[in-house]
């Protein structure tokens, strides 16, 4: 029972934090953390807590945090800069407070000489106790002394409120664990991603492009407001089974082979395809994408064709059979014969898991700090606990997305673990129910304190059938709904500008993929779907609303196939509606969140259309909305009172 | 880096817990704990997770956890004796289960008989090296040979599939903390109780009633249904600074003062006031009480009376001003002179923790396994855990009711320090919608993992203004919102059963307040509310939906006085309907909810109206409600398909 006396204060929950602070809490640059304790004790004590905060430069600040309602303690701190901060929490009984505020009460209704006498020296005492362990103990002796001889105002005195604020002994204070921040770039939240094959690149038809070729599409992608290329693996690729055409098992003499089968004699995942120029012309490509304001993502896919170095060199790195063969990927009956994948529980797994960390430093000091991962949910979680934590420590700018799609629990955990981008379910969510409750998920639980999604309409290894039946409209909605719902959004831009829609006969997947084969686009080409590009990039940058993903807000538009949300911040307020009928005209009777909106439900309402481009009135929160998907299947409003 | 490759499993979630395991989770004796936890892994392979369970008696059971979906895998124990049960979850991935399933695929495929050879090797390797460290070696040979001699049949043969399970090296297994669960007594979770002074209980007016008075209430009260007669303090009382009648703080000669003044020379927390017939009458009364079926609640109110003998033996327990004197309660301005707060930070306090905790043992001694404590959010919290701890490792059948009217964290900790009843905010959610939105937080939420209301419609302390305002009507409807929302209950019975409500000038109480007085009630009373309590405990004894909070359902009631809520339990099936307007009669449509009932919406309802006391039938959930508050402003109906 050894000073149980004196555990009075109990700090009953902390926010924000995630897992009770087993994984780091993630914010962006700029963003502040605003702290939250639950703090109590028995009885009536007034209580103090107090917040530190642990910077990325290893200093420490306090601060008071502020008694809001019901036992809740807040504070805020700002993220002014990149990297890991921690925070945590102490509080204890404010005895010296707790006195002063009794004495106050006593006064003011009128106590007794004598009550005030007695109640006085009690005062004394707690800052004669004070002032025996304090340095600038003379001025508290002095207030001491005062209150002995009975003078109220000195005991009122805020000046000796500070003195003993800044003595108080803080005896059976408590204090949380520490939680931790991640503090990311920027574009790790507000972002447009476009992804294309650096090999379809080239002018003339049917000519393997280089990466001096795909310099000279930049100019084009940057002026339609993208901020992030990404590129497939540009490694050299394995000959052995090599996969042809929409994915045939057997590869003619020309086809070029898919760029996940990584390795061959020529290099592995250090190395750039002689046939997209090599070294050089990367770094001719990453040059010109800097002068351009954009940045490059690179494609990790940890696993090799059999012609991968590697594979001479570490056999021991690969799974093998019983007769002694290496194991390519498999899961009977399904076989993936140009690829083997890599074993990190080998018994030489240390020098693995540093040659892979190696591999990610090799691109980062060639200056690319954007990474998407290629299935990382099939390498073990403690690997990228390690790794990721280790490059983000030296170089807290980088950016990681999770391609995984797979289960919820392991997709989230991903994040947890340190992928700072995750693809999401965002392509196999159609209906106006599956939207909303899907990004009300991300967006308004505890997800969104660590997971950071990234929506894309289509990949190479995705076309969903609503594209695919709902033709050019269809391709318009899900873009506009990637782009307006998540700050963070990618698409796979040649087949979708140019609405190739022709799906694989028995696979989810685009027919003629260019995953296998050398595919010819006309970059230029206004009736394309690229100017819509331009437009919708142009107002997400020209609206902080919609550079965020909590702040959305869906309400009522009575029509199931009207989906209605606003965003909101500061003085930027969107409101969107898209009709996922592509086919027919669709009207509602809708009810605007004024409230939300911070609008004045009295004042007329300008409403600027920033896709029609007109402007107009609305006045009051009951409108009705028509859209013709004919013409445009989505209205976004920017809205204020003038 | 050590052993990190072999961490490939992690246990994302586990339920249920309280506040990560800090604290127990809640169970009455006979339900069942439903464990669920979330466990992933990287890539395809097969897990297994296990359910360890330590009994109150130190026992250990293990068992299998099966899969449900997405990651979750779920288990059940029964809760057969009271006490404290642990469990705790292990998971690590089944390499054998995957190895065999992989294969069994291979296989019905058509794999080539080179693959397959290649593969029963790859598992008898497996066999192998489980037969290395098994006991039952022998026949894990025998099925080794038999694989590596080709024979498909007996690597699928479902005797191996257990030998290697039970013989799983479980490498890279995580594990979780171990998480508590406390048992209580059926009382702590289905109890009616009845409250009432025994000093108002003598035959003839103004008299002193006695605890043998008391014993003679206790058939009415059994037979009304009530399962717990709860008693203020019965303990001497002091008579320095003793209040008078109404609060006053003068008394004449002949007032009795406050039970909760506790302590005078004749005695202090382990005496009974002369007045109610000294100790003897006392365990009459238990002996009576418990003949009837009855069990006693104590109320436990740890402060003193200046008499109290604490005070002369053990001033140094109490607080004491700078001039000497103890300090009597007080929250400036108001004082409360006639009770001396002990001092729970004293230098002492080990003795006085002590001593406190014998009271409670002294009681117990006496059979008394119920208390209701006073204000327990004014003694430390690390004095509940310990004591209370302590209390029920010897006793597990204890009840402890928390009488803590304050914020809500408090309330909820004190749950979770093991006070498993508490008083509510139920005195005062009068509107459809706090009752509604206050009931699904306790039976919704996280809540109902540790927190056990009490709903009480009145106390001593609390009048309130509903019942002031709608007289006899709003203390019926008051009266079946207590009882029939939550399973454990209670009522202040003699003002309330004569509907007695004059409001205190000032406060929020009663008039003429027993806590001060002695009174004369009609304990035989047809035209009071006595009857309506026997038919409502009887009706909750009949139907066992009623014995339970979490399965309480709210339903639509298109009438904003009308609440509408439906309990199901196996085959007793609840609905209710309560007007909240104690004047006027209420109407509206409703829409029952067949689904949550388990009712076929195309048969037939048969509705037997338990206060009315006829049937009738419903077609559909689409039904009309009429309540006139003069008649009766409830209705109760156990409903079924004939």
């Amino acid at each position: 029972m050894k000073h149980m006396r004196h555990q009075r204060v109990l700090i009953t929950s902390l926010e924000p934090s995630v897992d009770a602070g087993r994984w780091p809490v993630r914010r962006l640059i700029g963003e502040s953390v605003e702290v939250t304790a639950g703090v109590i004790a028995d009885g009536h004590d007034l209580l103090a807590a107090e917040l530190t905060v642990r910077h990325p430069n290893g200093k420490r600040s306090v601060s008071r945090l502020k008694l809001r309602w019901n036992d809740e303690y807040a504070g805020v701190f700002a993220c002014t800069v990149l990297g890991r901060y921690a925070y945590k929490v102490r509080a204890w009984v404010d005895r010296f407070a707790t006195w002063q505020d009794e004495f106050r009460r006593r006064v003011e209704h009128g106590a007794s000489e004598n009550e005030v006498r007695v109640a006085l020296l009690s005062g004394a005492a707690l800052v004669r106790e004070a002032a025996a362990k304090a340095r600038r103990n003379k001025r508290l002796t002095y207030f001491a002394k005062a209150m002995e001889s009975g003078l109220v105002s000195k005991a009122l005195h805020s000046q000796l409120s500070t003195l003993m604020r800044n003595n108080d002994a803080r005896i059976g204070s408590v204090e949380s664990d520490w939680q931790h921040v991640d503090v990311d770039p920027p574009r790790a939240g507000f972002a447009a991603w476009y992804e294309f094959f650096p090999r379809s690149t080239a002018s003339a038809p049917n000519v393997h492009g280089t990466l001096d070729d795909a310099a000279e599409r930049l100019e084009r992608i940057g002026a339609l407001g993208f901020d992030v290329v990404y590129l497939p693996p540009v490694h050299p690729i394995g000959t052995t089974a090599r996969k042809g055409k929409n994915n045939s098992p057997t590869a003619s003499g020309d086809d070029p082979g898919s760029p996940w089968a990584i390795g061959s004699a020529e290099g592995g995942h250090t190395s750039v395809h002689p046939s997209l120029g090599g070294m050089d012309a990367f770094d001719r490509f990453v040059r010109r994408a800097t002068e351009l304001g954009l940045q490059v993502a690179l494609d990790i896919a940890f696993q090799c064709s059999p012609d991968h170095p590697y594979v001479a060199a570490h056999p021991t790195w690969f799974k093998q059979r019983a007769d002694g063969s290496i194991r390519y990927a498999e899961n009977p009956p399904k076989k993936y014969e140009d690829v083997y994948p890599l074993d990190f529980g080998c018994a030489d797994y240390v020098a693995l898991w540093m040659e892979l960390k190696r591999v990610f430093e090799f691109w980062i000091d060639r200056g690319i700090k954007i990474f998407r991962v290629d299935n990382p949910h099939t390498k073990p979680f403690a690997f990228w606990e390690w790794c990721l934590g280790a490059l983000r420590k030296k170089d807290p700018s980088l950016i990681f997305l999770a391609e995984a799609f797979t289960r919820p629990k392991t997709m989230y955990t991903l994040a947890k673990l340190g992928f700072n981008n995750s693809y999401t379910y965002f392509t196999w969510r159609n209906t106006k129910e599956e939207l909303r409750s899907y990004v009300e998920e991300l967006a308004h639980t505890r997800v969104a304190e660590f997971f950071r999604p990234n929506f894309w309409p289509n990949t190479p290894d995705i076309l969903h059938a609503y594209l695919v039946n709902g033709g050019r409209t269809a391709h318009i909605t899900r873009f506009i709904l990637a782009a307006t719902l998540s700050p963070t959004y990618g698409v796979y831009g040649p087949p979708f500008e140019h609405v190739y829609n022709k799906q694989h006969a028995e696979r989810e997947e685009y027919a003629d993929n260019e995953k296998y084969e050398v595919r010819t686009w006309n970059w230029e080409d206004d009736t394309s779907l690229q100017p819509l590009f331009g437009k919708i990039n142009h107002i997400r940058r020209a609206h902080p609303a919609l550079q965020q993903l909590r702040s959305v807000c869906f309400f009522e538009v009575h029509n199931q196939h009207i989906l209605g949300y606003a965003k909101s911040r500061g003085n930027s307020r969107i409101v969107c509606f898209v009709t996922l009928d592509p086919f027919h005209e669709q009207a509602g009777d809708t009810v605007l969140p004024l409230d939300f909106l911070g609008l004045d439900p009295v004042m007329p309402i300008k409403v600027d259309d920033l896709l029609g481009e007109g402007s107009f009135m609305w006045h009051g929160a009951h409108q009705h909305i028509h859209l013709n998907p004919h013409i445009m299947p989505a209205a976004i409003y920017s809205v204020g009172n003038p």
